[in-house]
């Protein structure tokens, strides 16, 4: 079946701008030593997740325990789950979590350090545990190296646990001097870090240049949007993830409506101009979204479409788009060859 | 089960404050004689839109096709899809559709009418079409009561068709001009305007005024959220619907980590000042959201949460919200009772 057969809104992916897109930023990572440990934040999807194992990253990383479940569900053995994991029933699904794969979480308190070692001494398990770190973006993380290397040798004391090195979002000078300060601190106490896990789209090409961090994660690289294609990581002609909408009303000369809103986009502007790029009217405005309408200005457009008209909409942050669609559309040549479940859509806890 | 048991993020509805909120805008409505029609778009479950329904609603407004079916499905009779439905596959689905449920569309150009009549002739149905006009939203609507007129003329004269009256969002002054000429005009032509269907919750006790709108649609209103509260719609004691969050991280002394990020609470500001508010806490403010966490500035606290601590927020907008959860939660004196699927959730096409 042809794309243009589906009905709209559809979400769909390039599978050849796909795998030049993983085999790409593989081939980088191995040529410069560092393992690849890619978000599935992103696609969500583990048949993706397989392809980018198969390719050569190391394991992958998820956000949520859910995420984590049903990537372990389908088969994947290495998972990273970089988050402060709180609360009697969600450690109690983490020890199960690591009964059946390997497992490797963060934290960045010692109040949190209690709770996972309690819970993996109970299941008689010892969970590796990472340190994190705030390099900058003002998210979690301990704020000093020392603060770092004292959470470090708590882990590394805990009978449950153990010190699996350090963590932080995104990779940076800073993030690798920071790194470095704390490994420093820690192999005159005698403690080995043996991983130090960095990650982000935008910067993904300069991960060389951040010594000392070992594996780096990156979710959007796969797929691209405006964001990542304006943060220069991938090129327009790169971008595997599009959605595509139908024009439902002109109601004046400028004015058109595409039949997806926040719904559809999300409302993540993430600093870009407007809701989105529009393939086959690059000048044209995507100025509002509500649930399900898109508003668009086509004032600068020389030409303008009509009512039943498809456009191509390149969005301007991929995961939160992919995270409102049940299913992704895999394409090549513009010919319908799979269509994946977004199996680990909505799996907030 | 008490509803501190659950996992967050959980998604909450006030089962007393939900039946409260349906009954007293209901009875504003027969006061003043206006037809009730809620729109589904907030909460997307069967299980509500039949409240509704029994608390006195005549029917139900859908935005997408397909959550129209997930409510046909589940036997609800009178659908109202204030759409431009375009295309063959969509208007095949429309077709099948109304013949099941008693079904009512909009249309705002004579494209969408064509392919409307060509459908019900072909399905041997006659459908009731209201034409839709921009009453200032600027988003889709027919502009002038001429331009009106002159479709619902058109509307008349398909024999697939009935012109089922006329449709605005939001209803305001300005609507009720609006539809009161173009009635005038299209009585002059012998056509009789049956409904004049207006809508929204932050105006919505003021439905009254608006002379000659017969029908409202408010979605919002059930539920609640900071924008229908600060818009005066309902107070913060009435909002039914809140989200349920742990505090994971307390990188800082004034900085708070919470479970849900833009997943949890979508990126949508509503003009909002932030991204929530949290109960416990009025005084923090939620400044940031990546995907799955939220970033509290806890400053303004005199007192301030401890890593494990339950949060709840009432979000700045309830309807993305939900559309970003699987399932909601209905508890009464904080008991659950009942837990229902989003059914009609991702139904974008």
């Amino acid at each position: 079946m042809h794309i243009e057969q589906l009905e709209t809104p559809v979400a769909v992916v390039d599978l050849d701008r796909l795998t030049a897109n993983i085999t790409r930023f593989q081939a980088y990572l191995d040529t410069h030593g560092i393992l690849n440990r890619p978000h599935i934040k992103t696609h969500k999807i583990p048949a993706i997740a397989h392809m980018q194992l198969a390719a050569g990253a190391v394991g992958i990383t998820c956000q949520k325990l859910g995420e984590a479940e049903v990537m372990a569900d389908a088969g994947i053995q290495d998972i990273f789950l970089p988050y402060n994991i709180v609360g009697e029933a969600k450690l109690a699904r983490l020890a199960q979590l690591a009964r059946r794969c390997t497992l490797s979480v963060t934290t960045d308190s010692g109040v949190t350090v209690q709770g996972l070692d309690a819970a993996m001494r109970q299941a008689g398990l010892v969970l590796p545990v990472l340190v994190e770190f705030d390099s900058g973006a003002k998210r979690c993380g301990v704020q000093s190296p020392e603060e770092a290397a004292q959470l470090a040798q708590l882990i590394a004391g805990s009978a449950g646990l153990r010190f699996g090195g350090l963590m932080t979002y995104p990779s940076s000078a800073r993030a690798a001097e920071f790194a470095q300060a704390t490994t420093a601190l820690l192999a005159a106490a005698g403690i080995a870090t043996e991983r130090v896990s960095g990650g982000g789209t935008p910067q993904m090409w300069q991960a060389h240049s951040f010594a000392g961090i070992t594996e780096h994660r990156a979710g959007m690289y796969l797929f691209g949007d405006r964001y990542t294609i304006n943060s220069g990581a991938l090129t327009l002609e790169e971008c595997a993830f599009t959605v595509h909408v139908t024009v439902v009303s002109r109601p004046t000369a400028e004015r058109g409506i595409i039949d997806g809103g926040s719904k559809t986009f999300s409302s993540d502007l993430l600093g870009q101009d407007g809701y989105g790029l529009i393939l086959e009217y690059p000048e044209a405005r995507i100025t509002g979204l509500s649930e399900e309408h898109g508003t668009v200005d086509f004032t600068a457009c020389a030409r303008r479409p009509t009512i039943g008209e498809r456009l191509t909409v390149v969005a301007n942050h991929c995961c939160p788009v992919v995270n409102l669609f049940n299913q992704l559309v895999g394409v090549r040549g513009g010919v319908v060859e799979v269509t994946w479940p977004v199996a680990a859509r909505g799996m907030l806890q």
